[in-house]
């Protein structure tokens, strides 16, 4: 076998990367629970039709196919209609809708899981990468204050992690829908797509669109671009709006909303939220809040954490489950951070302790050691060889392990050696720990973050 | 939309189950780390050629396929060559090779993840399933001391669990090639492969599958059974093996290896490990001790967690990597621990506290309660509405959340009512606590486990 080489868009870490990968998740994981969101995992896989209910992404789909399958008996057991999921949204729709009778509702889960898409890689986009979501779904009807509390659980999750700190950015889709209505445009959706696009290609050709493809007229495009324009991290976002002199129910509705996202969030964590009228969000389903997340500092990564209301995306016959729920990019916001070395860890192993051998023989007294290290949570692997202690410590130090411990020998008292300082000194095995600090491997961020 | 269906072979799990799943593999883990084992994960594809180095398998594999890929241009990108790994060891062979020169040797890592195998389902026996595996492997040689670390590493995980005690059956194919040597026989892959048989079609199948496959004579035959009949606790293995008077220098490594591991075991565990020299493992690639594991009472669920050492896995020209691996099929143990109704959690949920709302203006004042006690590490939801009181407590009874809080009102303390007692008493948020039994679910065994 000749020695393989990676797959495009399919990154693997190495294990320091992937210990600071875990140490992610697990605070994301605390966090989550902290507010009472319980873990879920879906399948890999979805029906086509569940997959393509959305429509834009179709494209992005890989489907499975057995290597041995019979073509006639794979066509009759469906198994080759099934896909991976793009994302975890709709597998969790379809998962409510499946086992609604057995959920309690509002319906509170976190799912943090790899999602599939078969796009030409890039920096910073994998064709796999992992996710972690967050959503409630009620049955029927869905209080908004959910779309409030929803910043507060990223803005925990993320200032749990050794990262710069976040600006959430938020909007709310009735405010543009209402404001669109409210000037006379028949057909948000169009208008709404269009400033999606402010970014990527600038005003002028927004309003070519605008023109284009909703129906406007110049002054409407340029009421449109006036709202998208406004941004404001308090109550004033609603008197900037009015103060464009359109009214429509439904922009009163969605900015009665957005002050109360932003004014939640700001008796939390002052600093966290922002509404950004310029935020739509692409994807047709949402119909009230919508976020997108900036690493400050770091705002060229784009947004690393996005999602909103969606009221019709888990719905079959006459039930009903409107949603809102927020996705943090894992794979992406560690892509990046690794590649800008902003992340670290203190050492490359859980390993905490060494125990070293004087002869081969001694293993099972090594091991003894071990197990007492290993009964009161101290990490510790036993020396691989019984070469000298000079070169039992190198494997230590090339491992990252901090202390080798001796066992003592005709009656002496065991020891151990922190390699870094030299310090040896006597050891107790029922006893003796490690500084806190180094009981497990810490992450921290690296020197090389940006600049705040 | 229609209401969804499973679909067979992928199961999902409840929440509850979820989080109990969540619980086995935080344990896993944790027993992993102490012994430092390092977190891994591979991509969940591999190239097709990899995949069917083992031939045997080939029949498993799904295949991916771009929903919209264009033939010829799929082809040359070979997007049409990647498969969804079938299990954690080849995978985890190929990345040693790939990252060979950024890994310390002796490697040891751990890998939880998914893997697929487009078998038809059947009970216990799933497409996607979860599997949890731990490997060393050495550049060169591998010493044998490895090969009795892993049972003490697995026997102190799974004792971590509240599930029945398991057994470890230990081989060594050493012994059986060497035995099957020294009475002659010289195609011992295909009398181990007859062997691996015995469970299934009993012995007297097997002798005729030992004289039509392996060549061997009916006095031949007799002799490869009687050394599968061997079962032994310790080191009386050997005499057992001895006294069947066949010699082989290749049968006294093996005998030497299977005596420290069992010795190894029986030092750290009484009564973990057997020697059972009818353990075969199907697959060729193993080359020394191989591993299954029972839980005590279920033994009928048949073997939750095997392996063994390789030498051949891992190599490209002239680098060699042998291993030791074993993996535990967690959604197998718990497919079959949910069946028998053997394993429960104490809530369905991670909130230990509901922040009762007087009425929906107080919201505000709700989370700041939210915060005051999420900051201490309880987790905590605030109410969904501010509805009467007695419905309150009664969503939180539905979600089996323990504790309902109630903000006190004008000057009032704040007081905690636990639900279930229905005591309540005047709390602070700033020092109040459940006790500690109550902070997080717990999971026990169920009442329904099987008498030992």
């Amino acid at each position: 076998m000749s020695k393989p080489t990676p797959i495009s868009g399919f990154p693997e870490w190495l294990p320091p990367q992937r210990m600071i990968e875990q140490y992610v998740i697990d605070r994301l994981r605390r966090t989550f629970e902290l507010y009472g969101f319980a873990p879920l995992e879906t399948r890999a896989v979805e029906p086509l039709d569940q997959l393509l209910r959305k429509g834009e992404t179709s494209k992005e789909v890989y489907l499975l196919r057995r290597l041995q399958a019979d073509p006639d008996a794979a066509a009759s057991a469906g198994d080759d209609a099934l896909g991976l999921h793009f994302d975890l949204t709709v597998p969790f729709a379809r998962y409510v809708l499946e086992n609604a009778g057995k959920l309690q509702f509002p319906f509170r889960r976190y799912q943090i899981q790899k999602v599939w898409r078969g796009e030409r890689p890039q920096e910073g986009r994998y064709r796999e990468f992992l996710q972690a979501d967050i959503d409630i779904v009620d049955r029927d009807e869905l209080a908004p204050h959910h779309e409030a509390e929803l910043p507060l659980v990223i803005g925990d999750a993320l200032a749990s992690l050794p990262i710069p700190p976040v600006r959430i950015q938020v909007n709310n889709r009735k405010v543009c829908e209402g404001f669109y209505r409210g000037i006379g445009l028949t057909d948000p959706d169009a208008a709404l797509r269009a400033i999606d696009k402010l970014d990527k290609i600038g005003p002028q050709r927004v309003a070519e669109l605008l023109m284009s493809t909703a129906g406007a007229g110049e002054s409407q495009a340029k009421a449109c671009l006036s709202l998208a324009e406004i941004s404001a991290p308090d109550a004033s976002v609603a008197d900037a709006v009015r103060g464009l002199g359109v009214e429509h129910p439904l922009l009163d509705e969605g900015l009665a909303e957005l002050v109360v996202v932003l004014e939640t969030a700001a008796a939390h964590a002052p600093g966290l939220c922002v509404a950004d009228l310029r935020i739509a969000r692409g994807l047709d389903y949402y119909t009230g809040t919508v976020y997108e997340t900036q690493l400050r500092g770091y705002e060229r990564f784009g947004s690393i954490c996005s999602g909103g209301r969606y009221d019709d995306l888990a719905s079959a016959g006459a039930d009903r489950f409107p949603g809102v729920g927020i996705s943090i990019g894992v794979s992406r916001l560690l892509g990046l951070l690794f590649g800008a070395d902003a992340l670290s860890i203190s050492r490359p192993v859980p390993t905490c302790v060494l125990v070293a051998l004087p002869a081969e023989s001694d293993r099972p007294a090594g091991n003894q050691v071990a197990d007492a290290l290993r009964r009161r949570g101290i990490a510790v692997e036993v020396s691989p060889s019984a070469a000298k202690f000079g070169k039992q410590i190198r494997y230590a130090a090339r491992r990252g392990i901090p202390y080798v411990w001796f066992p003592g020998v005709d009656g002496e008292p065991d020891s151990v050696k922190d390699i870094r300082s030299g310090a040896q000194q006597p050891a107790e095995r029922s006893t003796w720990s490690p500084p806190a600090s180094e009981l497990t491997p810490t992450v921290s961020g690296g020197s090389a973050a940006a600049a705040d």
